[in-house]
């Protein structure tokens, strides 16, 4: 996310100062300056966030706690510390939906240690970690008995499980001003790791549902008065209802194909948000996809891009590689972005893309 | 040019390491390493270039003999230190033109304080600088024996004033196995001190023209045999006559909208052509305009981007600030991309963006 950010960025002259506790993270070697800290640590984030004109980060696990005393001191912090603390906590993101009447599946809180036995009469739910679950990690699909005693003992919610017809995404974003600017929705395909493996934009919904969808965004970032961009997962129920998923406070997976397929890319409408411009016409250039380059089963180690060469002599095709050093199975190592003139052609190349890449351990073959 | 090439290598992670005399040049900031150097000094360039896989340039007026002996050390050196010697001197460059039978306008070569009495026969025409021009710098044109007196007094070339109809350019691209691509035809238009203040994609020319532009400018290339980017700047005369004007060695400002319109950008096809891999679609995505920053009259001094609000609320339009500090009359500071379904479209955007931007310079008013 960082390094996609940095590369819009340099359009504006932007000085891009990023911390990670990696210095090989995949934004360090672009960015303008690097400072190596624990975005977990409250004394890192302070020491980091002191001297900056304005703080935003590429993910919500972050010391919020920090972010608020920075507040406190003057530092600009979009998106804001209290909008991060109810989105990073599954726990409190649930309730805020249920306050607002944003319409949400049934969930339920669970303590640490929580007792199993009353968990039966709720089965077949969906259990995720309230913090720290992080692309498809934190997250348990009960369908029965046996399930409960490979539950989560941390503080977890359950979900009731969604009989949902199609999973959408839509980027929305907001300035400080309250304008708000939403992109088309975008359909996401899953692998089963729960990994987004294809992403097609549009989304192929009725002109209704859409409209929904939008209206809907736009709600709840403006109930969380947010400043930058969220990304709003929704399902679409088999009755045709729109439940919100879960809420990314950043760019998201499902808004990379914007950097070729819209007017505005989400990284340049993110920092038009926080930066307090005008946020960016979202139109749709092209029909996209997205195929996540997601490390091959049974690979650890230094990465190699199996077939690159042949996605390379495909048209409308871009690639983003993230520059992270390592491979292991379903890590995100990059994607490719096909652009085209119909929803088709885009599905047909993204299946031949999968078909020509794979991403591997350099090193050697670790197929067992 | 090194910045926009680094924000297209991030894609493939390939590290740029960049050296540049000045540690506050455009590309410095967003380089994975940076060498503080002269591109002239024959010390410079081989004590940078040494420990590097590959080396380029984003401009050709580099010391040619450095990448001689670099080349002869095995460094890869692309575009061709033998190419750079021919293009860099205007008078090699029209003895090239001459001898491979590539139509351009006569001319004639002049040594360093020529006699003024032989040159009143040729009136009008242009005189040139052979080595060191750029941006517009280092040209005359003369049209009455007055103007003799005010001569380029160092070794220059003299042409024929061509009579045209228009200027267009074509990118041509060419990798190590040969392989070439051409963008489709632009159309320049200069503004009075000759530099590029509008340019319009694809060129409004017949398709005879088209093709013959592109046969020619793979001609340039493959005579040349040259691997990278080349920009081949081309005249139509009134006659319908294509004049090779002069190239550049590298991306060019006559291709930055190939970033946006264009399936591969031009600074991507750069890195395909040295790096050896597959050129990249150069297919027309959409109907395309640029229009270069150039810094105000009178004013100089830390750059300040009057109405760049006002340019960031039209749709299909993406700005490129460079980064420099400083502006001064002429200096390119940036330039906007248009994008649009028709030629029409993006011309009047592209008419309404200049009128709506300004780069001057912060402090204080400087208009005289």
């Amino acid at each position: 996310m960082g390094r996609m950010f940095i590369q819009e960025s340099i359009n504006y002259d932007v000085h891009v100062h990023i911390m990670d506790s990696n210095d090989e993270a995949p934004a360090a070697s672009c960015a303008n300056s690097f400072t190596l800290g624990d975005i977990n640590s409250y004394e890192d984030v302070i020491e980091f966030g002191r001297n900056m004109d304005l703080l935003t980060v590429e993910i919500e696990n972050v010391n919020v706690k920090a972010l608020y005393e920075l507040e406190r001191q003057g530092v600009t912090v979009y998106p804001q510390p209290r909008v991060l603390e109810i989105i990073k906590d599954k726990g409190l993101q649930k309730q805020f939906y249920a306050e607002n009447n944003i319409p949400t599946s049934s969930f339920q809180l669970l303590d640490a240690n929580a007792d199993v036995d009353n968990l039966q009469e709720h089965l077949p739910f969906v259990q995720k970690l309230r913090t720290g679950g992080y692309d498809g990690r934190g997250v348990i699909i009960m369908k029965s008995e046996k399930g409960l005693e490979e539950r989560f003992l941390e503080p977890s919610i359950i979900e009731d499980l969604v009989d949902y017809e199609k999973e959408i995404s839509v980027i929305v974003s907001r300035n400080e001003k309250g304008d708000t600017a939403v992109f088309p929705t975008v359909e996401c395909e899953f692998n089963d790791v729960n990994l987004v493996e294809f992403l097609f934009s549009p989304a192929e919904v009725s002109t209704e549902v859409e409209k929904e969808a939008n209206k809907l965004a736009v709600r709840v970032i403006n109930t969380l008065e947010m400043v930058g961009v969220l990304a709003v997962e929704l399902f679409i129920t088999k009755d045709g209802q729109l439940l919100v998923n879960e809420v990314a406070p950043r760019p998201h997976n499902s808004g990379h194909h914007t950097i070729e397929c819209n007017d505005t890319s989400q990284f340049e409408q993110h920092l038009r948000s926080i930066m307090g411009w005008e946020l960016g016409s979202t139109k749709m250039t092209h029909f996209g996809a997205m195929i996540n380059l997601l490390g091959a089963e049974n690979h650890q180690g230094p990465a190699h891009y199996l077939g690159l060469e042949d996605v390379l002599s495909n048209s409308g095709t871009q690639v983003h590689l993230y520059g992270k050093s390592e491979t292991k199975p379903h890590r995100k190592m990059g994607h490719v972005t096909v652009f085209g003139d119909s929803l088709n052609e885009v599905r047909e190349k993204a299946a031949k893309i999968k078909s020509q890449i794979k991403v591997i351990s350099a090193v050697g073959n670790n197929e067992s």
